[in-house]
């Protein structure tokens, strides 16, 4: 593991780090917070997911989390987006919703996506490993959140491994990707034309499959010029409505896409992981 | 005025703008941060000057300042660091540290720099006026802070114009230019070799000569690489005793030059601003 910067903030650590990835096949970097704590401690640890386009770096220098994490005593861990470097495919007209910055955090099975493009056992397996190995972390009190195409991962992440995330919420997510113009074009690349294997890669459609949790917070802005076409959060409110999961959906009054929206609410995400982490 | 982008942020507006400037003979960005106010009220200003190589951008992105500005109904105007676009000169080698995103806050006398370089005027004379014109700015209540070379101008301006910023603080400022390689390069590209006329734009000479504020504060990481070369605070502790100056300089352990530092301590500075602008 490399160590690619490391910064005192607000009390803590605020690392950057690079190690060479098993499961992707290329180097990966990630950004981890640990707060200042009692030696032997072993902290609650939130995962942040990225959003389209993202690295790492967005919600490290945008996000304006350290202060709430410092104060409630979280570990904050934030992915890459895909995997990268020599030889990682990426969309053949290199457009921004597929490929490079662009894993949708799924296993690809189609060529040639599959080699590399394995955000889902990279995140829940590989990099869960390696922040239990290496931070004084508690793992038994893990926690996930994302944005946009992190937000989507976040809640299929969350809503699979209902017994390791206590707390699930995502900013602006794509709550169906089968339905929507980036989903498709995302599963249909990496997981092929058969809609079956998408849908335990969609959140609408695993609640509807049976999957559940006991709550979900999510944060729209209702100025989203994404909205209407590629995030449509009614679509989740009815999942959740049919299937009894206690979904809190906040539609935010003139907030875009940005950090600038995401940065306003991440304090009230943080506090409300807290609650479920430490209760 | 041309409005470069514009986002609501914990229930205010963030706004990134850009004009032709009069006084710098270029356009100029810079970004405000307007608190959500009551129709008709006036708020107090604080501005913020950055170092070297950042624009406005910098502190928009990674401040962590908008949660705090928002409570305590403060605008925050965060100008750009030097002129910039075609017919610029710059610095001959195209060091960092001098030319374009070093403006060093003077109005330079020597060629080619006296053309375009006038960041005094523009940032106290143009953007002032510009900012009580279009923004709903009491400035009757103004306060300015920086960092490093933007702490070496909330100083020197903050000096000189005691009568108009109530509150004046920095993080790691270069407190001494005359004495530092970065001033000494700086004032001799921009003002020439008589050192005379540097003392108006270093802020312990200007203390030696008598200029005067109520009180100051400085936060300085001990783990900023700049600190012993640079920086140099002890000789603003130093002429801050002599003349009778309240100077609180916290020396942060651990703390580096970043904006993991500042955004830590940001919003300990805006309520000490707060507390002057509204006392």
């Amino acid at each position: 593991m490399e160590t690619v910067s490391s910064a005192k903030s607000f009390g803590g650590e605020q690392a950057v780090l690079r190690h060479a990835s098993e499961v992707t096949g290329t180097d990966m970097t990630f950004s981890v917070f640990v707060p200042d704590h009692e030696e032997g401690a072993k902290l609650p640890v939130v995962w942040y997911l990225s959003g389209l386009t993202c690295t790492h770096a967005n919600v490290t220098e945008k996000g304006d989390f350290r202060r709430a994490c410092a104060e409630l005593g979280l570990i904050f861990v934030a992915p890459d987006t895909s995997p990268r470097g020599e030889g990682v495919a990426d969309d053949p007209e290199g457009a921004y919703d597929f490929g490079l910055g662009a894993g949708f955090y799924v296993d690809a099975t189609e060529d040639p996506f599959a080699q590399h493009y394995r955000m889902w056992s990279y995140v829940t397996e590989e990099l869960s490993e390696i922040i239990g190995d290496c931070f004084p972390a508690d793992l038994t009190r893990q926690s996930i959140m994302g944005h946009s195409m992190g937000g989507h991962g976040a809640l299929t992440i969350g809503l699979t491994h209902a017994e390791r995330f206590r707390a699930v919420s995502a900013f602006a997510p794509i709550v169906a990707p089968s339905q929507v113009p980036w989903g498709v074009k995302a599963l249909t690349g990496y997981l092929g034309e058969d809609r079956a294997a998408w849908r335990k890669h969609d959140a609408v459609a695993l609640i509807e499959d049976g999957a559940r949790v006991p709550a979900l917070l999510v944060d729209q802005g209702d100025a989203d010029s994404f909205l209407a076409e590629q995030l449509k959060p009614q679509l989740l409110a009815e999942a959740c409505d049919k299937a009894g999961i206690d979904l809190t959906l906040r539609m935010q009054p003139g907030y875009d896409h940005s950090y600038y929206f995401i940065s306003t609410f991440m304090e009230d995400h943080l506090r409300w992981h807290a609650a479920r982490l430490k209760g």
